[in-house]
């Protein structure tokens, strides 16, 4: 067992703008953080919505050990590789016959990492409750391990916050993500887990949310809806967050960092 | 100015069962109200989501003469032939940039009848107001003629019993859609505005809203988003409304009907 | 075992004006139908939120035997009564520890009738799936009684058809309740299961959805949120369904009535 | 005119603990930044919901020059005073006849600050477009001044960053405030308008949003709905933004700030 298990999370990245992001500064970040495990959200890689086999690889090949997901994660062309593959979980709390895993305990370095991912309900879809089949996962894979981290991909703040307190002191971290702006309330909890509300996202620094402004604002103008395009912009940013845990899987370190090129 | 007006109004015609059941029930309805004008709404004509140029003319050339529509008319191929028709309208209260017609004055036979298509607010879009555009438009359209009929797309109760009481007096009728189930409350408002909260949906009888039951329940279970396809039966059915408006404009018979056939 | 099994079922009593219809029409309709169960919805009965011991018992003297609710049932003052009584549901797909009960069997003249109170999710609060919860419940009561209801108070036509078709052939009928308007589809479905999408209100008739009408309406053009007052009309109505249940339990008989009084 | 203007804004002020967080930091920060403004957001300043007359009367004797809000501002009792004052704000996209005023032009050393309180749509009520409301504002309070500020209170960071393009160079900040959750990215848009998605919140820091963490698990777990309480901890914090303005109204500064005390 290790004495420290160093984590690198990123955002959501966004279309082809984040994956270059991530290409750009990711040897940055390993070289700074040395981290045992590198997580990502990749629910929005492949155009913005979604991902496919070949983003997937793509990314796997940049250094990420595993892509957690959420709502956009949807796309049936990308069922069959959901299935077989434990590399890229959907949030674990849609019901039993969805497709795709909810949770891995993914082995690197002899270290074993809990990795749940969920998605939230306050605005989002109704799915089953993330509290409860949260700790749930939980329970389970702390037989197998201490180390154990949640990517909470919801909405609400109050939802989030309350994930954080429900789980503090079960888990090593509670890392939110799906709005795609970076709060700036990363800490450890009173009983020992890392929490940040939301991450942030990884893709073009001049969009709105990673997508085109023109198309967003033509939008929010005529209500009109519309599939929004990635904004392909050579200005690009990495948001996420390095943690350390101790042998006991409690948060001692936490940091939470945007790198942004200067094209 | 004519002494009595007829109005035939279909409900929401879902994809080629809808399209078929009209083709089936439509003369027979013509044989025994003979009215003077027939108005459908075809959000879902196409394959369940929006409309086609040719799905279009397909049911104008069963003798529908102005088609509204509603939240799933945005398909952006369709938008070319939204802003060049009078027969297709969109409704008036997205922005004032939005693609196509939100009303129009239908004339034929020498009579003018006012349409206008207006979107619910409540669980759907944050539109313009729909209660001050429609009033608005109203005002403008009373000076050319009294007949005028609301086709109120919308899924609260409330808000389209709120519009029908709003309107009142105003119109000739409020017709709701949307939900695609007819219910049992038409009537004359004591104002003379025919009224009823959903005309119902022309497609498959066994069907949920006029897609598969089996794609439908496995969402509800699995929770996982998908696109539905429109159920293919041979058991269709038609539903709508008749109404009657005398020289002032006011309803003064209104009839609701379901035409099933039986193969 | 009886040989038929007779069930009248009222739409959701909104406030004083819906008590006063009920206590008018109930007797009219005991002897037109001569019921073995009188099943109401009772979540508005009380000022038009929620219900007190009060009015629950002021319901239960005019014959109803069981009062199921849904999304307005919370009042705190009458969890304490909730939690005793068994003749009050409110929805079961609330978290375990939710104070009341969302299923009961209740005896009378040696019959026993399961009913099962559902809330939809579409539109409105994350429950536990109504589907699974719902499916869950019907095995255990099966065991006890072939005569089982749901009243299934949910928004979303779509979800209401869903279940109606989901549980088809497992239950004697699936009652929808909620959006307090009436539909004409009620039915005997495929395989035996009576059905209607929503039973509509008792309450006065004047009125959007039993409330006040200027208030409704000034709400919806200013957009400020107001508790909106029961409207205290003479004019009254009472909704609702009535069912025929073969000694399988399936419906062999649908009616539905509306009774309106002209003071 | 002056060579420069310098802002103070507080984000969501919450009941009792977020007032006293405002009195023990305020004189900290006046003396650190010397503002020439101090606004900040009471949508739940008294008791978490909304605002009364002494309350507000108590911010005011903090130093605090206007008061914005959101909401949560819509408690009857206050109507008169939002009817009468000039200092407390609601947003300006609710309908025409809502009480109340949606901006102000203050004026204090000789300066004229002009502030707007929006409202998104998103996941929210739907009141009128605040795009198009905010602009039509900007407009004319531009002809009195060039220091205007936009209070955004919102949900969606998707709709707080479009506010933000869409106005960036026609005002001097858009500021959001509602998650109560403060983001990390502020910042100079590209046209000179300060920004930030969430300023965050006045309150207890052991707390979820604000209120009590117990009651809001407990709601989280049985989904029944209920009124949270204000967590009164003696351990409070404030979160806010600091501005500089220009002589033309363009954000040359712009310093996120949290304070914590430790009791
Ligand atoms: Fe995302
Ligand atoms: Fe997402
Ligand atoms: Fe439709
Ligand atoms: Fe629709
Ligand atoms: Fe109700
Ligand atoms: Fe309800
Ligand atoms: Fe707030
Ligand atoms: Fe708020």
């Amino acid at each position: 067992m290790p004495n420290k298990v160093k984590l690198l999370f990123l955002g959501d990245i966004v279309g082809n703008s984040g994956r270059k992001a991530v290409k750009i500064f990711l040897p940055e970040l390993v070289k700074k953080y040395s981290p045992n495990f590198i997580i990502a959200n990749g629910e929005n890689a492949a155009g913005g919505y979604g991902l496919t086999e070949k983003v997937a690889e793509e990314l796997f090949s940049y250094g990420i050990d595993v892509l957690t997901s959420g709502n956009h994660i949807w796309k049936k062309e990308f069922f069959p590789y959901l299935q077989k593959t434990e590399r890229v979980l959907r949030p674990a709390n849609y019901g039993e016959n969805a497709p795709g895993k909810g949770w891995t305990i993914y082995t690197k370095e002899n270290i074993k990492l809990g990795v749940i991912n969920l998605e939230g309900r306050i605005f989002m879809r109704p799915l089953e409750n993330p509290f409860t089949v949260g700790k749930f996962l939980v329970q389970e894979i702390k037989k197998e391990t201490p180390f154990i981290i949640i990517d909470f991909h919801a909405e609400a703040t109050s939802e989030k916050l309350g994930l954080g307190y429900f789980l503090d002191g079960l888990v090593s971290a509670v890392i939110g993500t799906h709005t795609h702006v970076q709060t700036s309330d990363e800490r450890i909890m009173p009983k020992g887990t890392g929490y940040i509300t939301d991450v942030g996202m990884c893709g073009a620094v001049e969009s709105i949310i990673g997508m085109k402004i023109n198309q967003a604002l033509e939008m929010y103008l005529t209500m009109v809806p519309r599939k929004l395009e990635v904004e392909k912009s050579e200005k690009v940013k990495v948001e996420g967050i390095y943690l350390e845990f101790n042998k006991e899987g409690y948060t001692t370190y936490i940091e939470r960092f945007r790198l942004i090129n200067e094209p």
